[in-house]
């Protein structure tokens, strides 16, 4: 990785990842409360558990990067929308403190998170987002499969 | 931005990007032929449409942001699943010869493309990608719902 040419700051990728966060919220308010945790397609997960495995990727992830501390993967699924959200709220600021606290040189840096998976700091950034997309594109299916629009995906703020 | 901190270089996002096109790849092979341009949940648009959408946005675009010609959205749906595929392999090159023309400093350069969407060119390749991600993991739900397990979704090479 070359430390002359940046392609996006620490705070463009930060700023990046909350945006999706923001819709990523969004998209679990839009969920019927009895949908939330048991309407799926094709025998995924319901929109709850696929929630749940963002919230026990990111900040027990960011937290391990930075403070070398080996981190578990525990997944859990809150037990209502409010307690979903609540905890969502909870990330969002665990993801600003702990992101702050990321040295300038670090992105570049080859760790192994979760024990298992190895690779440049931001690769497993670009993970948790990429990760989430993809999780909550599937609840974008869920949302119309029951009839209701989803978020413009393109709204970020 | 700062230009003295890299989060990933330009090749770094490149690789990023062809990786989860070969993902991509792999779904749209995952689909029987007659699913590809049929088959849908929840009255949104077959999986052939949803690839022709990623070829509309990641050529135009990234020809855009080089040559400074102005790009419109010309979204065409290939016939057939071996048409969807040449065109598939067809624009990865492109990408790769017109990432390769990308100046190093263009990265934080704000530019309007496709006529509407303005924003620094970082966010432009991110919002092909991120968009890339989102439909493809509605073709994920799409090959569930068909009985057919798809590609991993950690899997790039």
């Amino acid at each position: 990785m070359s430390s002359t040419v940046a392609v996006l700051s620490p705070s463009d990728l930060l700023a990046h990842w909350q945006g999706h966060r923001r819709l990523t919220r969004r998209v679990i308010e839009a969920f019927p409360e009895e949908s939330l945790h048991s309407f799926s397609v094709g025998g995924m997960r319901p929109f709850a558990a696929l929630a749940g495995e963002m919230l026990a990727i990111a900040v027990p992830m960011l937290r391990e990067i930075v403070s070398g501390e080996a981190a578990t993967y525990n997944e859990a699924v809150p037990a209502s929308k409010a307690e979903l959200l609540a905890a969502w709220d909870a990330a969002t600021s665990e993801l600003d403190a702990w992101f702050a606290k990321v040295p300038s040189d670090k992105f570049g840096e080859t760790l192994t998170v979760f024990g298992q998976f190895t690779g440049p700091v931001w690769s497993h950034l670009a993970y948790a987002i990429d990760n989430e997309i993809h999780h909550r594109a599937q609840g974008y299916v869920y949302l119309r499969a029951l009839g209701i629009e989803p978020p413009a995906f393109w709204q970020r703020d």
